[in-house]
C-alpha cells in the first residue's frame, strides 16, 4: 500500500484520480491540495465524493507533501508543474506529471509553444509515459510525463503504420474531437452549457499547442520529423476524444491486413482494443474506462489508410492513464485499479 | 464464488447487471440470455465488453439456465417474468426479478393495473426488494421482487417522515423525473434521439404502473391506506431519477430537525446520503454509482415538507438493487462488488 | 415603424429581442448597448447575426438613447432598471422592463425579497405585463413591467381555476423545471456544460425570488392571499420552461370539463393552446416559439387537479413577451413579428 | 401566391417544409401527404402546429395532388421519388425533388451506389439545385434535385479553391459530422436517445452514398475527375453538419488571400458567410437559419489549406435549400420566407 498525494486536486483531472484511486488496492491518497478549496472536504465540492471519502483539500506545500506522501501526481497547470516536480524528486518521491512541462524532449520546442522552461535539467529523465511504447522505461522513471489527452489518441492510432514504414509521414492529417472536460472547470462563457450544447466547432485550427508532443512522438516511431495536420474540435458531450487520422497508403494492403497488423502490435496490451475489420469505434464504448479502442480501414478508391481511435479523456486521457504509469512505477501489475467498462448507456 | 445467469440480458439493465457483477469478487455470470441476440458475443451486442468478458448470448431454456446457474436475475417484461421465476425457484435455484410481477402483494391490485397473473400463489413467498426496508426477510428469500425505478427514489424519500408519522398521508404529491434509459432499448419514436433531446414531458399522468406499488409501500408505513399524486416526466438525460416529494407536516419542526431524523433512520445504510440542511442532491452525484441521496426540507410559509431524492434508475433504481439483494440472499457482504462513485463529469 | 432601443444587449434575453425584432415589421432596432462589448459589432459577440444587422454594441447613456429611441427595453439586472426606467419615462419614451423591478406593486415586499427600492414611486403607474390578464392596461401603459418566466407558466396555467373558484388556493404547489438560459450568461461553474449535462437539480427551494411576484398574481385571481409552494429545477437544455402544478379541487368536475373551462378562457387568446384532454404538452413543442402550451387533467383518485404548462423561457417567458407588450402598447396588432412555430426537431 | 404539395409530408424533412412555408407570404401549403398518418392533423403528429395550421395529412395519389397543387416538393425516400416525378412533371407542375434520384447526372453511377433508376430518361432535364453553382439553370429547370445535406456543405466549402485551382484535387478530404435528424424519424435502436447522447462515431467510412454526388460537382469545378475521402461521423445534436476539408496548396497564399478569395466568390450571395481570417464557425450560429458559414485558413507548416463548412443539415441542407430552388423556379426574390437568424442559444 503506497500513499499518495494529488498536488491540484480540485480540477476535473484531480477529482478523477481521486475516484479511480479510492477503487486501487495498493494505493492511498493522503492529500489532495487546491489553493481556492483548502479546508473544505473534497465532498463538499463534489458531492459525489460523500460517504466514500474524508479527505479534506489542503493548501500544504510540496515539501509538507512530499513528508508523508510516497507518489505525487500533479495535476497542475503548465507551467506550474516545473516548479514543483523538482521539490518532490529531490525528497525521493516518484511522480506523475499530468501537465505538458516534461513531455517535450526539446526545450528549445516547448519554448515555442508554451513559454519559458525553468526545470529544463529534469528533461532528459522526464519519461513520456506512454506504456505501449514506453513500457520499460516507465518501469525505472522516476518522473514521468503524462501524455497529453490528444496525443494519446493520435499516437496509439498510428504507432502500428508509422514503425511499419506503411504510409507516408507526410501525409498525415488528424481530426479529433474532444468532450468539454478538456477544458477544464474554470468558468468561462465559451465553457457554458448554453454555448456548447447543440453547437459543435473547430477551435485553434493550425495552432494547438499539443502539435509538437504529437509530432515529438510520431516522428521517432516514423524514423524521421514529421509535420501532421491536427484540428481540434469542440464535442457537445462531457467526455471523450475521438480521432479520425488520414494517411497516405505507402504499400498495398487490405483492411483486413491492416487490423492484422494492429491486432498484432497490440496483441499485449490491456488497454487497446482493435475494432474487427468494417467496425470503428463509438466515444461511448470507452468513456469511463482506461480502454483506447481502434477501428482502421483502407480506402482503395483513393489510397488512404483512414484510422479512428477514441478514449475517455479523463481516464486514458490523464488519470487512468497516469495510474497505469503508477502501477508501472511502483511494481504493482498494470491494470491495477482500473479494471473498468464503460459506463453504458 | 456463486454462478449467476441473467434471463433476458441484451437490455439495458441485463447489459447493467453483466457490467456490475464482471467486478463483482464472488460472482461469475455463466449464462445470459438473448431470444434477440441468441448466439452473438455480447460484446458485439455492446463494444464496450469487448475484452472483458468472452460469454455469448443463449437461448437456454429456463430448465437449462437452472441446471447450471446458482443465482437468477430476471430481467424480462413485466407478465413474462411469473412464468419463469416459478421454474427455477423449484430447481431450487434464488431468484431476484427485476420485473413487477412479485412486487404487488394482492393480485387483485397487479390485476387492476397489469394484468392477469399466473403465479398468484407465489406472492406470499416473495420479498419486497428494498433492503432498507426488509433487510432481514430479504436474507431468508428465495424469490426476491426488485422494486421499481420511481418507487424506489419516493419510498425511500418519505420512509422516515411516514413512519414518524409527521406528515399527512393524503397529502403526499411525489413529481419524478427519470432518464431515457427507464424506456429501455425497444426502438421507439418516442425514445429517438431528435425527440428526446432538448425537450422534457410529462407523461401517463395520474396512471402510471408503479402507483400501486408505491401506495402499497408507502401505506405499509404509514400504517393507513395511501393515495398518492404521482407524476412521471421524461428528462433528457440517460440515467437517473430525481423525485420531488412535497407532503404536509403535522408536526412543527425544522430543516435541520428533519435531517436529524433523516440521518438517523438511514445510519447504517450503506447507499443512502442525507444532504445537509439546505444542501439538494444532483442527479449527476449519483449516477453511476449504488447511492440513493436525499435532501429534505421545512417549507415554514405553507406548512410542507419538501423532499428531494435521486438515484442512478439502472442501479440503484434497478440493476445495482438487485446484486445487493443478491448479496444479502447470498450471505455476502452487503456492498461487495458496489463500492461505486458516481462518473462525473 | 419605430424606433427601438435595448438598453442592455448582450445577454441571452438582449439578443433574442434583437433576434425577433429583425422580424418584426414595424419597430427597427435603432440602439444595443452594453458595457463589456461597447464598440464590439453584434455579430462579432453572437456570429448569427452576421450579414443580418450591422449594429454595433454602444455604451451611451440612457438620456441619448432616450435622443433617438422610440421605445425601450430594458435587459437589466435587477435593482440597475429602477434607476434607468424613470429617466426613459420622464423623456417621454416607452418603456418595457425585463427586470423584477416594477413587478411587485408593494414596495414592502420587494425589499424583503430583493433589496431597496430606489423608484417606488413608479410602481403605481406600472403595469405587469402578462397581456392574458392585464391587456388593456397594458395598451395605455408607460411603463410595462415584464413578468419573470416561472410566473408566467404558472400564472397562466392556474389563471383559469382559481377564478373560477374550482380550487383550494391554500393547496397549490408548483414543481418548474428550467433549462439553463434562465441562468444568465454569467460564467460560473454551475453553469457549465460539464456541470450541467446529464445532471438535473432543485434550487433555492422554498426561496426562490419568483415567489411573492407569483403569490401577488395568484392571489389577484384568486381574490385572497397565497402561499404556494414553488420549486425550481435546472433541466438540462437550453431553452424551455416546464411547469407541474398541483391544485385540490373544491368541485367535482372531470378532466373534460377542465379542458372546457380552459379553452374558454383562453378562446381568443393568440398566443395560449391548451391540449385535448388526456394530452400534456412537451417542451419541444413550444422552444423556438412564443406560445404557452397547457395541459390539465383531474386525479379523481385523489382529488387533484394537475396541470402542465410550457413556455420558451427567452420568448414568452422574457423577449417574446416583451414585444407582445411593446405591440400592445404601440396600437400594432398583438402578433406582430411574432408567428413562430416552434424550431422541431 | 402559388399553391403546393409536400409529397411525404410527415418526416422529419417534410415537417421542415411545412414550417418554414408557414412564413413565406407567396405560396400556401395544400396538401402533405403520408401512408402513416393519412387522416391525421399535422398538428396532432407534430403538437408545435397546433393553432398554426389545419391542414391533415393524405393519402392521396400524385395524380390528384397535381389536380389542385402547383409546386411539388418530394420527401420521400430514394428510389420512390423518381416514380413520382414524372407524373407531376407530365401533368405541367414543377418539382422540387429532395431525395437522390436526380442529383446524378450518370445513371450508370446512380446504380452503382443506389440500385436500378427507373426514370434515366429525365436526368438530362433535371438541374442540380445548389443555387449557388447553378442559379440560372434552376430558374428554367421544371425538375429540381435537391443536394444532399452532406454535399452542400462540402461543396460551398471547396467551390472557390477548385475553381481558382489552388488545390491539388487528389488531395481533398472531408471530414464532416452531422447531427441525429439526419437519419430521419424511422425508430431504429442507432438513434435512440441512450445510443447517441454522450456519444459520437464515425459511419460508412469510405463508402457513404453521398460520395459520388459530391466528387461529380468537385470534380465540375476542378474540370477533372475528382476522387476524394469523405468520412461522416454522427454528433449528439439535433440539427447541423460540420465539414472540415483539407486539401494540397498548389499556390503559396496566405490565410488571408483565401479570405478575400472567398469573399469574392460569394460576394453577392444571400446565404453564405465567410468568417473572418483566423476565425471558423460554429454549428450553433447557423441552426435555425439557411446559411452556409464557412471558415478558412492555411496551414503553412503542412502546406495544406483547411476549411471549415457548417449548415443547418434541415435548413440549407433540404428544406431551406428546396424553398431557395422554388423561389427561383417561380420568379419570386430568393430570399422570399427565408430571412432566418440561427435560434441561440
Amino acid at each position: 500500500m503506497i500513499k499518495v498525494g494529488i498536488y491540484g486536486g480540485s480540477g476535473y483531472t484531480g477529482q478523477e484520480l481521486l475516484r479511480l484511486l479510492l477503487g486501487h488496492p495498493e494505493a492511498r491518497v493522503v492529500a489532495a491540495t487546491s489553493r481556492r478549496f483548502a479546508g473544505v472536504p473534497v465532498s463538499e465540492v463534489y458531492p459525489a465524493f460523500s460517504g466514500r471519502t474524508d479527505l479534506v483539500y489542503t493548501d500544504d506545500s510540496p515539501e509538507t507533501v512530499a513528508g508523508f506522501a510516497d507518489f505525487i501526481f500533479l495535476a497542475l497547470p503548465h507551467g506550474v508543474s516545473m516548479g514543483m516536480a523538482p521539490i518532490f524528486i529531490r525528497a525521493g518521491r516518484k511522480v506523475v506529471d499530468l501537465s505538458a512541462d516534461f513531455r517535450i524532449r526539446d526545450a528549445a520546442a516547448y519554448e515555442a509553444w508554451y513559454g519559458r522552461h525553468t526545470a529544463a535539467e529534469m528533461l532528459g529523465e522526464a519519461v513520456y509515459g506512454l506504456p505501449e511504447l514506453y513500457r520499460d522505461e516507465i518501469r525505472q522513471a522516476r518522473l514521468t510525463a503524462n501524455p497529453g489527452c490528444y496525443p494519446t489518441s493520435i499516437i496509439l492510432g498510428l504507432a502500428p503504420v508509422l514503425r511499419s514504414r506503411w504510409v507516408d509521414p507526410a501525409s498525415v492529417i488528424a481530426d479529433s474531437k474532444s468532450g468539454a472536460s478538456g477544458a477544464g472547470r474554470e468558468p468561462q462563457i465559451a465553457s457554458l452549457y448554453c454555448e456548447v450544447d447543440g453547437g459543435f466547432k473547430a477551435y485553434k485550427v493550425g495552432n494547438h499547442r499539443h502539435t509538437p508532443e504529437i509530432e515529438q512522438e510520431l516522428g521517432l516511431l516514423a524514423g524521421r520529423e514529421m509535420k501532421i495536420s491536427f484540428t481540434p474540435h469542440l464535442l457537445p458531450v462531457k467526455r471523450g476524444i475521438l480521432s479520425t487520422i488520414y494517411a497516405k497508403m505507402e504499400k498495398d494492403v487490405s483492411a483486413e491486413e491492416a487490423v492484422v497488423l494492429y491486432r498484432e502490435f497490440y496483441r499485449e496490451e490491456p488497454f487497446v482494443r482493435v475494432c474487427p475489420a468494417g467496425r470503428f469505434p463509438d466515444l461511448s464504448s470507452v468513456v469511463g474506462s482506461n480502454f483506447c479502442d481502434i477501428g482502421v480501414t483502407v480506402d482503395k478508391r483513393t489510397g488512404r489508410l483512414i484510422i479512428v481511435s477514441v478514449i475517455d479523456n479523463l481516464i486514458k486521457g490523464a488519470s487512468g492513464q497516469a495510474i497505469q504509469n503508477m502501477n508501472l512505477m511502483s511494481g504493482f501489475p498494470e491494470e491495477t485499479g482500473l479494471p473498468l467498462v464503460a459506463l453504458y448507456p
